[in-house]
């Protein structure tokens, strides 16, 4: 198995040359830190993805969770990830100092999941997942719930879960039916069924913590009526013992991939016996849940970048070191076979990997970074951090699940038909990399998302916003000569982006909602690649004021490299905009006008 | 599991309406054949592919093939099924009357292979292959071997395969190290190694009979110096008995998917007693073998489309009965859900499944139709269907390949976190598919065999002969209004493609064979689309004729499913070809001139 997973030149390269994270140090709330100290942080997160997540990658797939005795019994090392993660600060490595946490900014800590995601997916979300919930509770929960569960799901202790989906409300959440019954104790009675809860249960640690949404008694109809709640595995007793608190693991699925992590399906209050503490006001769960949902879908969009990561060095390494064939400028059958990676149709299908995984990864550094901004910011200028973040956020989910699978696949490609067989690691990235179009918001819930929220919203001030900073890139880059011609297709494409986008919003006013976002899924497909190109302008800007600087040698071949890529994406990539412009341009509404009994024969 | 794997009405609408297949049996070869017994055969095959094949899909797959004891264990159904493929004549459907065969015109005998392979892809490998060995021992081998092998293969008893692939020899088949030294008794000692062989060892039949590429001892280098040979597991000695042959499966592989079929690791005269058949004359081995590798690279096209058929039914039956949601004109939640299916995206997505499928298999089917008319025609009329066959069929292999995974990709996804579990055959499709790109030649090759072979063959007259076929059916298109655009559409796409293909020509020229086959794989996916565009407009043709008969309301639904399908390939899937044509015309080689340091960082 190869055992590079990812860059860490190109990490810095995004931390410290295209996005500065050195210039938020100027900020009281990050003073404390410096370059120095991230490297270290960088150093310790690539020591721990290597010596314990990256060995037992294959086997915790080859040994997926299993239902036995009412609990999901997961990999033993599971204990261990929690343990480590827990004690070794990186469950609250953003998390403030006043709150015992490392207050690291999000750039750095966003990158370091990024490098336990690459080096092991599944295991990297029991960690993420307790974070995300946690952060729930302090942001919107009771001191008392505070008190009661933050430092035991920081410590590791205690899993924390989002409990959403329930077997009749996938997408459409606002039909969920679990119930809550106001009990005099000042709990609630919880009642349902949950389905799809990532580590949702699992004998790596002592409690699961489910922040759960459910509907109170006589709460109205629709997303309006739904409340989120604490509900453990187990709660407190009067002794202060653990017990069961009613919430039983029915079932755990069996997956194409992303086997390190159960799914599992949960059956809550059979014996009427279930507890669940209300987090903030009732009816106000969905607004937010979505603080957690919209760290999670970035999360996805992290850990799909991440994943590809991994499966490009795997690509890379077989590429450089199987020989096969001979080029065809010298087909002499006597001369000696090169190795693949010279024939022109392989340096394709890794530029494109490269392409992908390195555009979506400065996507990713550049929305941590927007969350970092938010948090030095006041007034205007954390208004339009907080609405560029809106608006990336579904592209920063659906571009790296979307393209991160045709990577993947690309690089298993490369291996021919050892790709294909399990003594190679592209099938298992293959299986694992499919779960992220669909979990946190399926991409046609972010085409959605993006045209019929994001887009519209404050009047479309995000979507402006968005325009201008890609338009601040452009201009910048003109002032390399290499990088104008590049400029200048970014420009057209963003033209026809703002077009097509016009084009939309008047479709939207004399058709209808449904007119409006049956493409949807298309736009989103089209926002995605302009977004990757203004990010690999951005780098291309750095690449060329390194090359300026006249770097050495070993660096020349990275820079050269980040421009080669650069030329293959507005080569290879931007100019599939061109026909989805068409097509969104289309008047033609056969997708609404399509009936059902036309799929019958 | 959903019951459904084919559309009947869709094949007999291909069969008799676009493809006419009745008109076969007014040529003397197919003159004993008529509609009736088609429609007997295609019945057959529905009932022995629901009967036998689907049933154990996926137990197939749940227990794989293991190598026990130097032999190949396989589901104790293989052995029932090579013995209904060969005692119910399935074997042997295209062989001649002559040879105990069911002389089917290809279009009915590959259209049941269809069905098989939609029911259970790896079970119809094994018959599968031991038609086309057998095919190449009648094509090209002695008498001998045809009267010692050939019965038995067509009668299911013993297997057949195709031997080419060596570790150090996949793609470079001319590297093959596998070595033939004369015997004094006629036959060749064998000693090499072959891998990747499906179906190359198991205990479904009494023998397995290697059609095998070796080399004979002083040959020259290259393809030039290659051989076939019967290679037996097992042979005949001099009482009659089957005896070992020195031929080991020294491997089994563990695959992503197409479990049901093993791929076998073959040692070869490890002691010095493997004995091989010359077939044909000595270095001529390649030349003889691409009769099976064409047949073969049909079939995977052939099987492609099936599978990724089933998954679209699959996913049609869970969206017409999955509730979720409402549609976006009527949210009020007080309203009860919807089927997905009524849901836009969810359509769009079932659309771009049924385009992708039955455009590929129209493809097929035409295909399949030149086969035929090379069999009942000569001169001029036999070589242009024989050129046509050959420039379309690696398009046929490639195009079902990469877009069958795309299409059952979007099945999954209609299932969201369900179509991720196995508890539906979706997971299981997207798995088995991702073999189609690389077996009996990658996609890679399939676009240098494609524009840098076929396209230029016999200056340019196959690339010519397609060209006019496909301006004959936008002529015929045009004589409906509603054909109108779609026609004027195609045409503006193939005369693009000629531009594209003009441009790449002077590219040769200048630039030598790396930079004209550097974008060989995108040429070959324009190629592809524009040929499906054609097949779209040949189903149009054929729809319209129907419609303006008049037909009943169940037939009017599937015909106007087929227009909306028409529209969704030219208003959704032709445009791709905007940003392809973009790119085969940028002069940057960039994957040419991208060098390997650059790849490190």
């Amino acid at each position: 198995m190869a055992s590079k997973f990812v860059s860490e030149r190109n990490i810095k390269f995004l931390l410290y040359e295209v996005f500065d994270v050195e210039s938020l140090t100027k900020y009281e709330y990050y003073s404390e830190h410096n370059r120095k100290m991230f490297d270290m942080v960088l150093k310790a997160a690539v020591k721990l993805a290597k010596d314990l997540l990256f060995p037992i990658f294959e086997e915790m797939d080859r040994n997926q969770p299993e239902l036995v005795n009412g609990e999901v019994k997961v990999h033993p090392a599971v204990k261990t990830i929690m343990k480590e993660f827990g004690e070794g600060g990186w469950i609250s490595s953003r998390v403030p100092f006043d709150q015992d946490g490392e207050q690291l900014p999000s750039m750095v800590a966003d990158i370091c999941d990024f490098i336990f995601a690459a080096a092991n997916y599944s295991a990297n979300t029991y960690p993420g997942l307790t974070f995300g919930a946690s952060h729930l509770i302090e942001s919107f929960g009771s001191k008392e719930l505070y008190d009661c569960y933050v430092s035991k799901m920081r410590s590791g202790v205690w899993q924390g879960t989002m409990a959403l989906t329930e077997p009749e409300a996938g997408s459409s959440l606002s039909d969920i039916t679990t119930m809550a019954e106001p009990a005099a104790e000042g709990y609630f009675r919880i009642k349902g069924q949950k389905i799809f809860i990532s580590a949702g249960d699992h004998d790596g640690v002592d409690n699961v913590v489910h922040l759960m949404l459910a509907k109170i008694e006589g709460a109205p109809a629709g997303a309006k009526g739904i409340s989120l709640f604490v509900v453990p595995k187990k709660r407190i007793d009067d002794k202060g013992d653990l017990v069961p608190n009613d919430v039983v693991a029915s079932g755990v699925y069996h997956k194409l991939g992303y086997r390190g992590c159960p799914i599992v399906q949960l059956s809550i209050g059979d014996k009427n016996d279930c507890r669940g503490w209300l987090v903030g006001e009732p009816h106000s769960g969905l607004r937010y849940m979505f603080q957690m949902m919209n760290e999670a879908r970035i999360g996805v969009g992290m850990g799909a970048t991440a994943m590809a990561t991994a499966a490009y060095y795997a690509a890379l390494d077989y590429s450089k070191t199987r020989l096969q064939g001979r080029k065809l400028s010298r087909k002499d059958p006597n001369l000696p076979s090169v190795p693949i990676i010279e024939h022109a149709d392989v340096k394709r299908m890794l530029l494109f990997q490269r392409a992908v995984i390195e555009g979506a990864q400065s996507l990713l550094m550049h929305c941590s970074k927007l969350v970092d901004f938010q948090k030095v910011l006041e007034g205007e200028a954390k208004e339009k951090y907080h609405l560029l973040l809106e608006i990336l956020t579904p592209v920063a989910k659906s571009y790296p699940s979307e393209m991160g699978i045709q990577s993947i696949s690309q690089g298993l490609q490369c291996l021919g038909g050892s790709g294909y067989c399990d003594d190679y690691p592209l099938e298992q990235y293959y299986r694992d990399c499919r779960i992220h179009p669909i979990h946190e918001g399926t991409t046609g819930i972010q085409g959605m998302d993006l045209l019929g929220r994001k887009v519209i919203m404050k009047n479309g001030k995000a979507f402006l916003l968005y325009i201008n900073e890609v338009h601040d890139t452009i201009v910048a880059a003109k002032e390399f000569k290499v990088l104008e011609k590049f400029a200048n297709e970014l420009n057209e494409s963003q033209t026809k982006l703002q077009e097509v986008t016009r084009h939309l919003l008047s479709i939207a006013q004399q058709q209808g909602p449904e007119a409006f976002l049956a493409d949807a899924t298309l736009y989103l497909e089209f926002f995605g690649i302009v977004t990757i190109a203004w990010q690999w302008l951005l780098q291309g800007i750095s690449a060329q004021k390194a090359l300026k600087n006249g770097d050495r040698k070993k660096d020349i071949n990275f820079y050269e490299g980040k421009m080669f890529t650069l030329r293959y994406f507005f080569g290879y990539e931007l100019p599939k905009t061109l026909g989805l412009a068409k097509r969104l341009r289309d008047d033609d509404r056969l997708t609404v006008e399509m009936q059902t009994d036309y799929f019958n024969d």
